[in-house]
């Protein structure tokens, strides 16, 4: 995008709204611009000739501002912006409230502002904002109490008190910011022009945001990961919980999303989640400053057994592994330090050793090819100096391409070292797991920067006969297709068992006479919701019985429900559940993100364990493929047990084309395929079948693709 | 136990090894106990007449010391400790260290010390161990660099280093502490023995611990329990990983027990259980100081609606729920709060509250009976002074009975307030998380303290017939006994289909003709493992076929090892495996707790899910029942997916049938009921049949048992 580098670096900052009024937010925007800004700041207000010993023009259109920053009332905020496009502006922050966060007339006042933004092309932050800030040029266009300190972290947070409080704390801690935005409202701009605009942004060496929502899912996915390939992106998405997610509703009027979508979402978009804040900032601290491991494996030395043991723990817990040394390594250690040391990892130089004997050891273990990043740990003893501790850590840092943590375990005497080495950006904690968890974000970073991406998968497909099956739904009132919708898979490739549904005996026995086998029958009807209940499915039918078991099924449906809407009688091809594994690929549409699909294991798998993995659509081939080997259950695919494994390529086939399908026709809101059997591989014959398929269709968004075509 | 009194609240302590050299541990811990100790320090060294201005005597039988703190070389460790046996000393602190720890010379070493103090009744501490503190009396008996504060935390450590660290950061922090004492190699006294201790102790409000190991798990958790109800118990056990646990027997030669185990016992014995030293105190600091909830709704009241979002979602993670208030509760709030606040749960006062909105809103709340705790959150505004705020929560926390957390966000304005707050007793943290996770704390503890602890299940068994069964291992090289062994689930009463194993096809005959409907016939030998693979296992026989079948299988195991020994052929009752649902009971010795059992569905579930529960045994009724109703695939014991529930109570007999088998024979090493088939309830009938079982039995412990009756 590369437009929001004036919103950011301005030479012009005109608040719309200053007043010399102590308690008012025009006066505090303007204060602050004063305080720190390199550019010039110009109040606007008819009423006064000057604020705060500044001169004020009248009106936006004799600022000759780059950025505009409103504060008036609500009622005339409209009014105030239309001026701003009149008047040439382009990059407007506004910092009134009462739109959309307010109820059905605010909502409405918020279109009116996008509609103004979009006819006169405004970079628009808010409304509902606390302003944006930029320490390169000291601006600080909020009304908050503190400007940022200048750094490398560039932070968007929908919330404006959590950006109070982070600056709050940052500034006691050194942590400073290259760009500050408090979101508001995202009627015009939202997290993804900020993700696209940083990424961009040579002085901004990580991005985070705290984020209640996203507004167009899709969109933040594919700029998120093109700029996770260079910038890493720390976000809390809270609202995790239904609690949360109630609770943000009602306080910014976020439509929540599910949380599985935005997990999915996250995770595909590169974006690393923290929690908290303490993990917000653990992890932008060491993703700005430390250079990436090349392995998972850790050293730690430490001149204390127990706390060594907490973080040989944390390792394992961070999903990082212990690093096995050379035998050069252990060797050197044993020549360097004294009997009773631990040579292996967790290195023990134990509890009389002094700096030197620390920094022998640390050198020792980073030079062994094996070891990916190093953790120090101290515990206070009367020989080491946490002080010269700190600063022999800081040398050996300058001399390897290893990351390094350190725990310095102790109160006050820690309080500088840390300090020193927080500023040379080498994270320092007390607890053991806290630095090993550090190190965890580098590799979980290292891995999202290896990610190759593929293009989503794709194949021929036939398209006209899918809306075909599609407009079906036209007849139905409840907008849900069932297996007479298996045309639709079969239009998108996706195997089915041979069969078809048929309105009389006759056929039925014609049908099953071109199959293999016994066949499967089943009534279809709209109406009839749990067939096998009222006897309404037959398995094993031999061809000699198809007639007069065509006749029962219907006899039962009549039986059962006398009005129903018999479509006729699916007669199926017996696909052998002995051999295969049944699975369930579904989907989804979510508000944010769009098609979620998910793959899980039939039957108890996913009703009762829950075991089931989700991904945005539509999905690449190694995308796919994850999702057939994350699940808990996936040894069962492998063939667990003693049983064949399946053809897992064609499962992710089956979803690769699902996929499609979803992405193709928006208008489908809900697809179960609920079984479809994975079976071994067969050559030439089916791997993956199709057995039943239930979908909901919007029959409007149907007909409005209709008209786009 | 009582006897411990003594220990930490001596009238006279003798430093044994004490010398004027500054750099010796015998120097530091005189100058530590003459700094702060109300009682007489007595150095004992034969080598000088005074130390540190303090008269020395030449021997222990000089001085009169209710504790000797013993610093000597280890050459001569044991002749001091004799020493003070004879001198009458019964409380016996040693620092010295080289003994378990070092290896198989030291391990001789600790276990002459071990008999040293059983002979003189000694109250030993260590060897390797720090020393102890003791506030009241201001007693620092440790070579550490600083003494505690006073306080009601009573800590145990199994790692020095552990301890200094701790203290350094404590007494910055403003953390007191009742006790401390450094377990060291815990040749004597132990983690249980402390627990006992403090558990009577009035000045110890809370035991914290850091193991990385218990002694005797069985002890412990008896101990424990009856402590956790009046005096909870916080404790990071270390060593949770394979790579952790191998580190901690690196480091302090503790033998490993398995991590399931430890997690069952400590869960079991009422112990609550912290990852890092933040949760550690975080847990302790409320547990100290707060009231119990009546319920797990909390309320949250905040100044800012992203933060509150946060806490929320918290809450949710936290197992604990979201208070709803009654209309009362909403009404008042809408009487009292300007528009735009959000009168229901996370209540947001918004961000111009002063410190009265604030107030009224969190007494407003606290008055609400389905309130059980309330977290107060604060974003730095213009209108917050956190002091204020700070005080306003100090007053109203005195007038309510629930427990209150706070949350200020901000940097150094946050501190003083923060320290307020938490000496007095109410958590103080940056993050909402952090805030919500302690009270869930207290939530635990309440559950752990309404806990009603019921006898271990017994029924009536045959102990002889079960003891003949074992002792046939004696003709078995691998001491592994199988389907040949179910006589003795028999004569503990745990159901077992009919059936008999023969070596005849008459005598075969005989017995399936005493068996309704068809049966399975079993090859039975100790040296074919997996009798499926080579055909020999025939199920459904009819009475007609078994004859046949018989020889069949014979011929079978003979073709594939003409060498195997075959005890016969088990003729077997048929199951029906289709009604009932396979589930597995077994039971490992775990070297700390002993008989461990576990609890899962068969097949897939146990094997490729991992959807287990532990639990050490002996167990209760109610402990047994909650193995069966907390794995993941609970579910399908009550009937999922149309299926008939099955007789939990015969399932949850089960258990305990082979809680009381396995406690009451210590030779058994493992024994796996796999499968155990839990059945719909059958008037009369069999409700759960073990089908199968295998188990290891140690002959020696068998016949050491026997000599023993």
């Amino acid at each position: 995008m590369g437009t929001l580098t004036e919103l950011f670096d301005p030479d012009r900052v005109a608040v719309v709204g200053a007043t010399p009024r102590g308690d008012a937010v025009g006066h505090a925007v303007t204060s602050n611009l004063l305080a720190d800004f390199d550019g010039d700041t110009i109040p606007v207000n008819p009423n006064y000739d000057a604020v705060l010993d500044t001169p004020c023009v009248d009106g936006i259109d004799e600022a000759a501002a780059d950025v505009a920053v409103v504060v008036v009332p609500p009622s005339i905020v409209l009014d105030a912006i239309e001026e701003c496009g009149v008047a040439g502006v382009r990059n407007v922050v506004v910092i009134t409230a009462g739109f959309g966060e307010t109820g059905e007339d605010g909502v409405k006042r918020e279109q009116r502002l996008a509609d103004l933004a979009d006819e006169y092309g405004l970079n628009l932050v808010g409304p509902n904002s606390l302003g944006i800030m930029s320490t390169p040029s000291g601006m600080n266009a909020t009304f908050g109490p503190e400007n940022a300190l200048p750094g490398g972290l560039s932070f968007m947070s929908q919330s404006g008190a959590f950006v109070t409080a982070v600056l709050d704390w940052a500034n006691d801690n050194g942590v400073g910011f290259k760009d500050v935005v408090s979101l508001g409202n995202k009627a015009v701009l939202d997290e993804t022009d900020f993700v696209d605009y940083w990424g961009d942004d040579a002085d901004t060496d990580v991005i985070i945001g705290y984020l209640e929502g996203i507004e167009d899912g899709r969109e933040f996915i594919e700029t998120a990961r093109e700029t996770a390939a260079d910038t890493p992106i720390v976000a809390v998405k809270s609202g995790r919980t239904s609690a949360g997610a109630q609770a943000a509703s009602s306080h910014t009027g976020t439509l929540a999303g599910s949380e599985k979508a935005y997990e999915a979402a996250l995770d595909q978009a590169g974006v690393i989640r923290a929690e908290s804040v303490d993990e917000l900032f653990d992890a932008a601290g060491i993703l700005g400053s430390q250079p990436l491991p090349d392995t998972d494996a850790v050293a730690i030395v430490t001149n204390a057994g127990g706390p060594g043991v907490m973080a040989t723990d944390a390792v394992g817990d961070a999903g990082l592994e212990l690093a096995s040394f050379t035998s050069g390594t252990t060797d050197a250690l044993r020549a360097s330090m004294p009997d009773g040391a631990n040579v292996h990892n967790p290195v023990d130089v134990i509890g009389d050793a002094d700096v030197d004997r620390f920094r022998e050891a640390l050198e020792t273990v980073l030079s062994d090819g094996n070891v990916g990043a190093a953790l120090v740990l101290a515990a206070p003893t009367a020989t080491i100096d946490f002080d010269d501790l700190g600063d022999a850590v800081l040398d050996v840092t300058a001399d390897t391409d290893a990351p390094i943590a350190a725990c310095l375990m102790g109160g006050d005497r820690t309080r500088e070292p840390k300090r020193k080495l927080q500023t040379a950006g080498i994270p320092c904690y007390f607890d053991p797991g806290r630095g090993i968890e550090s190190l965890a974000t580098l590799a979980e970073y290292r891995d999202i920067r290896d990610r190759e991406y593929a293009e989503p998968m794709s194949f021929d497909v036939d398209r006209d006969r899918a809306r075909e099956a599609l407009t079906s739904v036209h007849d139905r009132d409840d907008n849900c297709l069932g297996v007479e919708a298996m045309e639709l898979l079969d239009a998108y490739g996706i195997e089915t068992p041979a069969g078809e549904i048929v309105d009389s005996p006759v056929r039925a026995r014609e049908i099953a006479a071109g199959i293999d086998g016994d066949v499967v029958m089943k009534i279809v009807s709209p109406d009839i919701l749990h067939k096998s209940d009222i006897g309404g499915v037959a398995v094993g039918v031999a061809d000699a019985d198809v007639a007069d078991t065509y006749e029962d099924l219907i006899t039962r449906a009549r039986n059962y429900q006398p009005d129903a809407t018999v479509l006729g009688v699916q007669v199926q091809e017996m696909v052998d559940l002995d051999d295969g594994v049944e699975t369930i690929v579904g989907m989804n549409r979510d508000p944010q993100f769009g098609p979620l699909l998910m793959f899980g294991l039939g039957g108890i798998f996913v009703e009762v364990m829950e075991d089931t993995t989700f991904r945005v659509a539509p999905v690449s081939e190694p995308e796919a493929r994850a999702m057939t080997e994350e699940i808990r259950s996936a040894p069962l695919l492998r063939g667990a047990r003693g049983r064949d494994p399946v053809n897992l390529d064609a499962v992710v086939e089956t979803i690769g084309r699902l996929s499609q399908l979803v992405t193709d026709f928006p208008a489908i809101v809900e697809l179960d395929i609920n079984p479809l059997v994975a079976l071994p591989d067969a050559d030439g014959g089916a791997n993956a079948a199709a057995v039943d398929v239930r979908l909901t269709v919007d029959p409007e968004t149907l007909d409005s693709e209709d008209s786009d075509q």
